[in-house]
């Protein structure tokens, strides 16, 4: 760019505010267009679609990454444009998203990041009151988390998934980090170090080395162990927003033992998202008892026809008499595209329970 | 617009999103120009300008409805230009903003409504530590509530103000609406009504003729009052955050008396904003208490000047043997211009105590 003046600077900022605004405009008058079309159509539903949304965001970042990128990264180019699209999409049809609350913590961020601000939401108490209120039309989605690179699976999530009506139409990825919280201003001030089991299980190595000598009190959320860290002393592990939500200072940040920690988070909602060619497909099945082997007969499909298996997680089956499972296994593809469908019939044939709990877009970022 | 079809509309947002995106790129570069040509000239300071931000908002708001304006409202609009400048800014400069917290606060929508996202945020306990954060440097800038346009001025606000080092630098308004919250589903179930006090002066004749019989509790601040009302039952009268946070009903909206309830924040640091030409100045003065209509003295230049004076407020001198008052006025015109220049000579020059607490832009929306 060549030499500039403050002056220049703020003459061309103008400028480009001028044509952003046009352009965010005009696709709101598209957005509007495009529920007319909807309406002659008959179509009344909601209008929030997981594969275009995945496109849209997919599209944006290869252009952040390509000739036309800038200086932005491709987190903060992914909300700006994903806040453009939830305004936009509001005008069609007003969102009401039901997530795990309090406010502050990881899912609300998850629920954010996933539909924008442009919507209604809803923080409930519990995963199973998320399925309910999704299930009775009191909201349109929610987003529940299933399973952290570390901690593991979140067991009420998996649970729900057997047994609801609900499809999974999207996924969110949140890198999670974990700060030692605390009110006093010193790590040798602390005698306790309250937090949820997973993040204690994700902050294990550091605190062996640097606080081997506190007593570790397990509570039920990181908000939790935060609220206690404030009103009786001693340390919370728990990220920024509960930090802020009660003013503790940050003692030590990012402590979790793994870096690239991610927690992976689910939409629940009522639609099958068509294929966009980078989905992931999610099922559950059981095993016949009586057949040895039977988990390798279960997955052997999938081995065979090469398919990107991304996750298995057994569950127990409550209430059976011998020792049962579900199977939870995630993998690359759509179950409308033709080798997903084969497998599928296959793993099927095979299986004494079977469902298919979603196919959806995988996580752009 | 000529009949389209949903194909024809999502290659119109495609090519839409496509500018859109570049355009933020565009700006996000020039954004870091602008860092480089303030470095060269050894401006090392933070980079946050309120009287720019201001201008490049109203333009946003003029032309949203101008010819070019489109269907997202005022709000959604000055949202979204916020998000974009915050984002570029945060290439300059990376701000700290305090505030009076926990999360879940009208304060805290206040901070986000002028920094945007792309800011890194201080929610602290009392207004004295956010005063005290943003003078030691410990955060940039502070945001704090000072006036209600029903319950009253915000008393400690006003009393650090005389005192600081800093100065105003702008102004936020937040509309205020107040709901009645209960984990209760209908109004005669609920026995106890839980509100800070100015919540119960906002919605005092609501209560009077729906809930005449329910006993009232006074609590130090909203977010307690839906705290108590979810741990204890009953209800309380708080802002939406409050019914989120601690997912509770909503049993009426909007209960407030004057539908045009707003909240006043003034945003405290360390620099004076330049003229926009839609100013507002902040200042403080105490008459000589021996002289009869002292007070009359006090004003009467901003009347001959016909200058239009938006706000009074007395508070009472502490540790003053007689009784004596700190005025707080507010009027339209900048520090710098002329004929407020020549009014604030005569009124210094009339008071025994004089201070400008800043000149800056009129919020925008």
């Amino acid at each position: 760019m060549p030499e500039l003046t403050l002056q220049d600077a703020r003459v061309k900022i103008d400028a480009l505010d001028d044509q952003i605004q046009r352009l965010i405009s005009a696709r709101a008058r598209v957005a509007q267009e495009v529920a007319r079309i909807k309406q002659r159509q008959g179509d009344t539903g909601d209008h929030y679609r997981p594969s275009r949304e995945a496109e849209v965001l997919r599209r944006a970042m290869a252009r952040n990454s390509g000739a036309d990128g800038g200086p932005l990264t491709d987190e903060v180019i992914a909300r700006l444009m994903r806040e453009i699209m939830s305004a936009c999409l509001s005008l069609e049809s007003p969102l009401t998203v039901a997530y795990l609350g309090p406010e502050g913590t990881y899912t609300q961020a998850a629920a954010l990041k996933h539909f924008g601000d442009s919507v209604t939401v809803r923080p409930l108490g519990a995963v199973d009151e998320i399925f309910r209120d999704v299930e009775s039309g009191a909201a349109d989605y929610g987003v529940v988390p299933v399973e952290n690179s570390i901690g593991g699976v979140v067991t009420h999530t998996l649970d729900a998934l057997v047994h609801t009506k609900l499809r999974i139409c999207g996924e969110v990825m949140l890198p999670v980090h974990h700060h030692l919280l605390s009110r006093e201003t010193s790590l040798a001030s602390v005698g306790t170090v309250y937090a949820h089991p997973q993040s204690f299980a994700q902050t294990r190595k550091w605190l062996d080395a640097r606080m081997g000598k506190a007593e570790r009190e397990v509570v039920s959320s990181n908000g939790e162990a935060a609220r206690i860290a404030s009103e009786k002393g001693g340390a919370a592990i728990a990220g920024l927003p509960a930090a802020r939500l009660y003013g503790l200072n940050i003692l030590a940040s990012n402590i979790e033992d793994d870096p690239g920690n991610t927690t992976r988070f689910l939409i629940i909602g009522k639609q099958d998202p068509s294929a966009t060619g980078e989905d992931v497909t999610s099922l559950v099945a059981t095993a016949h008892r009586n057949q040895p082997g039977a988990l390798f007969t279960l997955l052997k499909p999938l081995a065979d026809a090469q398919i990107d298996m991304t996750r298995i997680e057994s569950r127990p089956v409550r209430g059976s008499p011998v020792p049962d499972f579900y199977f939870f296994i995630d993998f690359g593809g759509h179950a409308s595209d033709a080798k997903s469908r084969a497998v599928l019939d296959q793993v099927r044939a095979n299986a004494a329970f079977f469902k298919i709990l979603g196919s959806y877009p995988k996580a752009v970022i």
